[in-house]
């Protein structure tokens, strides 16, 4: 089954480009993000919820214009393979995940899924006709509303320069950037 | 001045495509993902730590390999406009950011990266030109050790089926999934 524009080969070539690697997760996952898209009235300003930080957030970097950098796509880690496509006016959308139940047919799929096949012992070439096979039976798809947390532009704060190391930062009472005021994220070399 | 393998005309137009609009962020990050990149030794295997969610992360992934979904981008939203690139083994590297100082040369830029300009007052073509002049000549780059805890693959943890929706999660003690336990992410419309 083709991924929106692309054959399925095409796609897992852009994905190789995108993610360093034809990932399951990923080409598993872009049928879940076409999926979504085809449900949203034409022409919808839409934006993204991901419900794991593992491999679905690059489908949905790759097959629409909600990016980490825009923050029109959202990540809540709750390490769910579930995506939900809303408008990003009225919340109203989809939510797509994958159904245990419809995956029972594909034993390579399910095994990867559950990882219940250490990833030395998975049989990739399968797994990869597995999933052109499915395309996107294997997924539930629910009418949501998402909840009005996840709505609205993120306003922009004013910046101030840091006291301690002279960079800009978000304003603050304390006078410094959250590196210097003890979240160190690195040191230096010498 | 050119980003890495595109003419600046060329990069406006990917950004276009990935981030939704040629976002001054993501240009001026460009440069700086290319400056760090050819900071290290040819060949290593890095990956990304991004200190703000806005714009930069879209450079990263744009430029490089590293992204949200295969978390060799990771984002500590400091809300300072830096990045690291570093081995992935050793956590040696190196972290750019952006001079206040260099920067006074460029006003438009200057008052863009401050805040002290309403958006509807910037100039946006007059932007780009000056941040395709400055190029990558407005960074600073120093060579860092990124924190151990930023190391390391994250291991894959074991499913399990959420006792209340039935799909699939993280194993833990409760037996249900972060949303049936609570945190709820969306409503179903009926």
């Amino acid at each position: 089954m083709n991924i929106g524009q692309y054959t399925f080969e095409e796609f897992k070539k852009k994905t190789e480009e995108f993610h360093s690697y034809a990932a399951p997760g990923v080409l598993v996952g872009a049928y879940m993000v076409e999926l979504a898209k085809k449900s949203l009235p034409q022409g919808t300003l839409f934006e993204a919820l991901v419900e794991t930080k593992k491999c679905l957030p690059d489908a949905v970097q790759m097959l629409t214009l909600c990016s980490a950098g825009n923050n029109w796509m959202k990540i809540v880690d709750h390490g769910k393979y579930a995506l939900a496509l809303y408008d990003k006016h009225t919340g109203h959308g989809f939510r797509v995940s994958l159904s245990l139940k419809k995956m029972t047919a594909y034993d390579e799929i399910l095994a990867w899924f559950m990882r219940t096949k250490p990833k030395k012992e998975q049989d990739v070439e399968r797994l990869w006709r597995q999933i052109e096979k499915a395309g996107d039976s294997l997924c539930d798809s629910i009418p949501i509303c998402i909840e009005k947390r996840f709505l609205g532009h993120t306003p922009s704060y004013p910046h101030m320069v840091c006291s301690k190391c002279g960079e800009a930062c978000p304003e603050n009472n304390q006078g410094k950037c959250l590196a210097c005021a003890g979240e160190a994220l690195y040191s230096l070399r010498l």
